[in-house]
């Protein structure tokens, strides 16, 4: 469905509640509307008052002249279904619910509007915004610009819009979209792909349901050419704390939010400030296609800080060819620096124009990605009047340059306001006041373009759930084509024998059944084929009939034992983890999550933001690991959770990689239908995940 | 030797060089002293100038009617040694040298400054500046205030002046020191021990010679109630290579510098950004004593972004007890959320003095030992000026509240500079326009108040420093008290036979001789005194002759295997290190480090940071590890690094603990005269220790 008109430009509205408290809602909705009477009819609604900020007033919709096309709610919580009652006979479709606190009112609300087919954006709206129409609805002052923000807090979409104003960063749409009672997030990120004034959006979300959805407009904006920065809460146990008394519903966890990110080519940012630096940074300039950055700076002092800070952020200072560095040390006195960072050591001082020079050449040279600048340039003309046009000379230079490129200069200044510094910002060159800012933003940027975001991947053909048990477990797995250990079922000793006679020893004894086996001692390893049955006969004394399974044990050394997760999320829908596995799991939390499926270059990508990986590559001497195994293992299970909707959890840790292959010696399989097996509790995620790796490892 | 008075309230100042063109140095230098003429005498020097400045000049020092009691060199370097020999020929005997690129002259006026008895700051400084005496030698303007700057770059101490100065922070003192070929940072800061204009110092030293004597100043500072922060370089490879090309000397480890702050009290920041902010709140309030906030909002967005970065920078949002929860209640509305973060659920904006009602609570209940306030107030004025004084009202309760109270309140304002945030500065309550600022901030202070600096420790007398060799090694330890396997020594067959037969299998062999032994198959485990003999066979005819140690091997299950390194920092002394051993060390990088010797206070604060403490506590069901044991140890190792210059590295990797104590299982001692072992080159720090752990896992 596409998005109604009626809140992007609506022919006529009319503000309910209109009055000229200043401390009112009712006076910033009723003078940011007037504001566009130019394009559209706007109507005061007001209960008592005949005349408010110098227009008439009526004291009902159903008074009104002529249907308004889009309704502003600011009366009191207990009116609110009176007045939408009334506008919904007098035909209005299209309502803005800037009133809070209806409680359970919600409820018959939304009936109210579905009935009639009408739309919601809120309660508990701040307002939206379109500069593009001049429809300004919102508590606030917006200044029209390329910045779209979609808030489920209106006072953090507000705040954002108030920084982006201070830093000059103007606001192309607005909506705060309160509880979503009707249209939600998707719903208005959707409507922004095709909007030709916006060129970053910034999402808050608390809760994301409908994630995939939303997923889905993400990557879609980015494919329009639009940057989505998202920002949420959930990374503390407190903020949690304040999601579920807030809206109700559970924060998604913030690995899968960033694993969605990563999947739309959008990306997860921490605060207000961050985003509306890295929006600045969008506007002017495309990302850097790279991590490489050359650092220029005329103090040593502030070019060591700027590399330090450049590598927090995840930058890389490479050091230049010698071919380059003799280019430079061409342009510098002998005492600079030339490798990367460079210290100009008097050089910009002396000669004004070395600042555009030493650029030109770093830009040519195919040696960095961006180029950061550090230190006095935007002072110059502040401290030395006489150099002024100079100083302004240079930056049009750099400003020429930096046109041309492709490798964005982005420039810490110790002036904050100088002209100089106006002047970057009018060639699109990026200038803070601090190298916190400069850089930080620069990492984030990188980071953004670094990640494109993924097509879909193909999924195969859903399989059948399997049972419940440690044996349906293997039988699921190994349809998938995951190798495992070979294993024998038995019920009695006699069978038992059996089996371990077909299988060479070490053995492993397991009770099919029992998920948590350490804790309830239903696991022995070690064992001989006598031993085995032995082991069986303790075993199905004190657990009761049943089950067993016997399964030849991996005995082979030099192995990295990883662990693969795959579970339907909540709200993303299927996502896959993979991670350092074994009895140090949960203490280290070495883990990166994906939605899933991933094809094999996402799974790579998985094992490369591991710290483990260096095991896998071959720790101390030790031969590497069979990696592209451990990979098709990721591979397929993302596929089959992504295929399976009945499946809820697969679970296989620890899955020991070698030289020669990779082999899951243990895992776990939930379905929806799945009886909480003895010992286990609801839900599971990685933790529980992990906590399981405790007890199986072989 | 005290400070010279020269350098802090001169009697008398002769600017060479001086000149009227704004873009030199010469030009601040001379507007700078006479700005100060009303308190001391100022001549002007100038080779052919008659006049400069609308004051008379002097074509040379020798030429001045007096003897100028600091005499400030900003002429060309060519000139610098003519000029100070001019001027020690007319009894000078301070000196200021702002010009840099001196090259090898350094050294000879470095001879001829120490000859004549006369001290000098610089070469190569940008200046310095004291505001109680009006001495204004610098480049740059500087407002008088409480900060004090001492900055080996001094571009960097410029950078955190005018940060300061856009803040309304203004400049004590500021030195940059320049190349220090005299008097360096710790004259400096030791001068600045009792300025009482002074209550925090910015530090940026890019080298830490002389870092035990920059230590003891810090701590003396803390000791007098002043606060150091300091700033480096040298977290990255990038900047390491820089100050190699910069200052000439390497970069001191960043995690002795840290050692050092926590041992003097002091804290390490990043950027000049955090330096200021800091030192802002540092000036306005005493820090919390805790990591406990109270997040208070009236956006359950912000309120949830604060608490997510409250986490970030290691703050605890502790639940409020039920009784504090239920008289917050009072206050506010049945949505609102109270158990911390608070969302004020419109109640702030319904009654601003709510904001003061809830900060009140907050600060007698004794739950938190700071309170943040993030959103709205500091705007109400501005958007709505009926109800401004009504918000300033608010702000000024809140100033009696927060006057009285020992829990500071910190305020991040979605207003930058309304008059109520500043308002809000008045009462100092600090204000940022930014949550990162805020929290970033709060963080810091409590790290820093979290860290008082400990006193000197006791050390024992100094031991003998060991011969080279395992042996000699473990005899070492055994003196120290450090538990170690039973070992003999042996050099043939028949003394190995005889020293089986005293110990208990299973059973190490290793070559006493061999550094890295797995690398040249110097050690065998798991053996029996019939295979130990045969081991022995085996190893000397391929190694040769020698001495050989045979020791039993510690089998002892459900242990936690550690390191703990001490070696001699080049810069800062002795210090100690402890992390986690095993061949996984160096992955995980899991250690803390102290300069020694450390109590045992101290040793349990380095295992508290350590992620690998939670092994020791007893991980998945193991029985705790003795970690009094381990801590004796740690101790132990400090005092003997501490106290035996002559050694300079103690390396015990792993230590084994378990439930029953601590068993170091492989050491090595590298004493001064120790020559390299075979296969071993040079220098070695906790790296090299934990690539010998891959080697000696027994």
């Amino acid at each position: 469905m596409s998005f109604p008109q009626a809140f992007t430009d609506p022919s006529s509205v009319a503000v309910v509640g209109a009055t000229e408290d200043h401390a009112k809602w009712g006076y910033w909705l009723a003078t940011g509307a007037l504001a566009g009477a130019d394009r559209r009819k706007v109507w005061l609604v007001n209960r008592r008052a005949r005349q408010v900020l110098g227009h008439p007033c009526y004291p009902a919709v159903s008074d009104l002249p002529g249907t308004p096309a889009l309704v502003v709610l600011c009366v009191p919580a207990e009116h609110v279904r009176s007045v939408v009652r009334d506008a919904l006979a007098k035909g209005c479709r299209a309502f803005l619910g800037i009133t809070a606190g209806l409680g359970a009112d919600e409820d018959e609300l939304a009936a109210m509007l579905s009935r009639a087919g009408a739309r919601m954006i809120g309660p508990n709206s701040l307002g939206l915004f379109n500069g593009a129409t001049n429809l300004r609805l919102a508590w606030g002052n917006f200044t029209p610009g390329s910045l779209a923000i979609v808030s489920q807090s209106g006072q953090l979409g507000s705040e954002i819009a108030g920084l982006g104003a201070r830093a000059g960063l103007g606001v192309s749409r607005f909506y705060s979209i309160g509880n979503q009672l009707d249209l939600g997030a998707a719903d208005v990120l959707e409507s922004l792909i095709d909007d030709e004034y916006t060129t970053t959006v910034a999402l808050y979300l608390e809760s994301f349901a409908n994630g995939a959805r939303i997923t889905k407009a993400l990557k879609d904006l980015r494919l329009a050419g639009k940057h989505a920065l998202v920002l949420t809460t959930g990374a503390s146990e407190g903020s949690r704390r304040l999601a579920r008394s807030h809206t109700g519903s559970m924060t998604s966890a913030l690995d899968v939010v960033d694993a969605a990110c990563r999947a739309a080519g959008a990306l997860r940012v921490s605060t207000p400030r961050e985003l509306v630096d890295l929006a600045r940074v969008l506007d002017a300039t495309a990302p850097p296609s790279g991590r490489r950055v050359a650092i220029v700076s005329d103090s040593g002092g502030q070019g060591g800080i700027a590399t330090d800070i450049a590598a927090s952020q995840g930058l890389l200072t490479p050091v230049f060819t010698g071919r380059l560095q003799t280019r430079l040390s061409a342009l510098l006195p002998a005492t600079a620096a030339v490798s990367n960072p460079i210290d100009l050591a008097g050089a910009g001082e002396a000669d004004l124009e070395v600042y555009a020079k030493v650029v030109e050449l770093l830009a040519a040279s195919g040696e960095v990605d961006s180029i950061v600048m550090s230190g006095y340039l935007g002072c110059y003309g502040e401290d030395s009047p006489s150099i002024s046009s100079a100083e302004l000379a240079v930056i049009d230079r750099l400003g020429r340059q930096t046109g041309n490129a492709h490798v964005p200069l982005v420039v810490h200044s110790m002036s904050a306001a100088s002209p100089a510094v106006a002047r970057m910002w009018e060639h699109r060159i990026p200038a803070f006041d601090t190298i916190d800012a400069t850089l930080g933003t620069l990492g984030r940027a990188v980071r953004l373009s670094g990640n494109p975001g993924r097509g879909p991947a193909t999924t195969r053909v859903a399989t059948a759930a399997p049972a419940s048990g440690y044996w349906a477990a293997r039988q699921f797995l190994l349809a998938q084509d995951i190798a495992m250990p070979q294993a024998r079922r038995a019920t009695d000793a006699g069978e038992l024998a059996a089996a371990c006679g077909s299988l060479q020893p070490p053995l492993v004894l397991k009770a099919d059944w029992i998920e948590h086996k350490s804790e309830h001692e239903a696991i022995r390893t070690g064992l001989s084929r006598d031993t085995a049955v032995a082991a069986f006969n303790e075993m199905s004394e004190r657990l009761g009939p049943g089950s067993y399974v016997v399964e030849e044990q991996d005995t082979r050394r030099g192995v990295v034992e990883m662990l693969i997760g795959a579970r339907q999320d909540r709200d993303f829908g299927p996502t896959v983890a993979v991670g350092y596995g074994g009895v140090q799991a949960e203490l280290w939390r070495d883990v990166s999550v994906e939605l899933a499926p991933v094809d094999r270059r996402t799974a790579a990508g998985m094992l490369d933001r591991l710290r483990s990986r260096q095991l896998l590559d071959g720790w101390r001497g030790q031969p590497p690991a069979d990696i592209e195994a451990l990979i098709d293992a990721i591979v397929i299970l993302s596929e089959a959770i992504a295929s399976n909707p009945g499946v809820d959890d697969i679970e296989v840790n620890p899955i020991r990689v070698g030289p020669d292959g990779a082999l899951a010696v243990d895992a776990l399989v939930v379905t929806r239908s799945t009886p909480a097996a003895s010992g286990v509790n609801g839900h599971r995620g990685i933790t529980k995940k992990e906590e399981k790796s405790r007890e199986h490892v072989h």
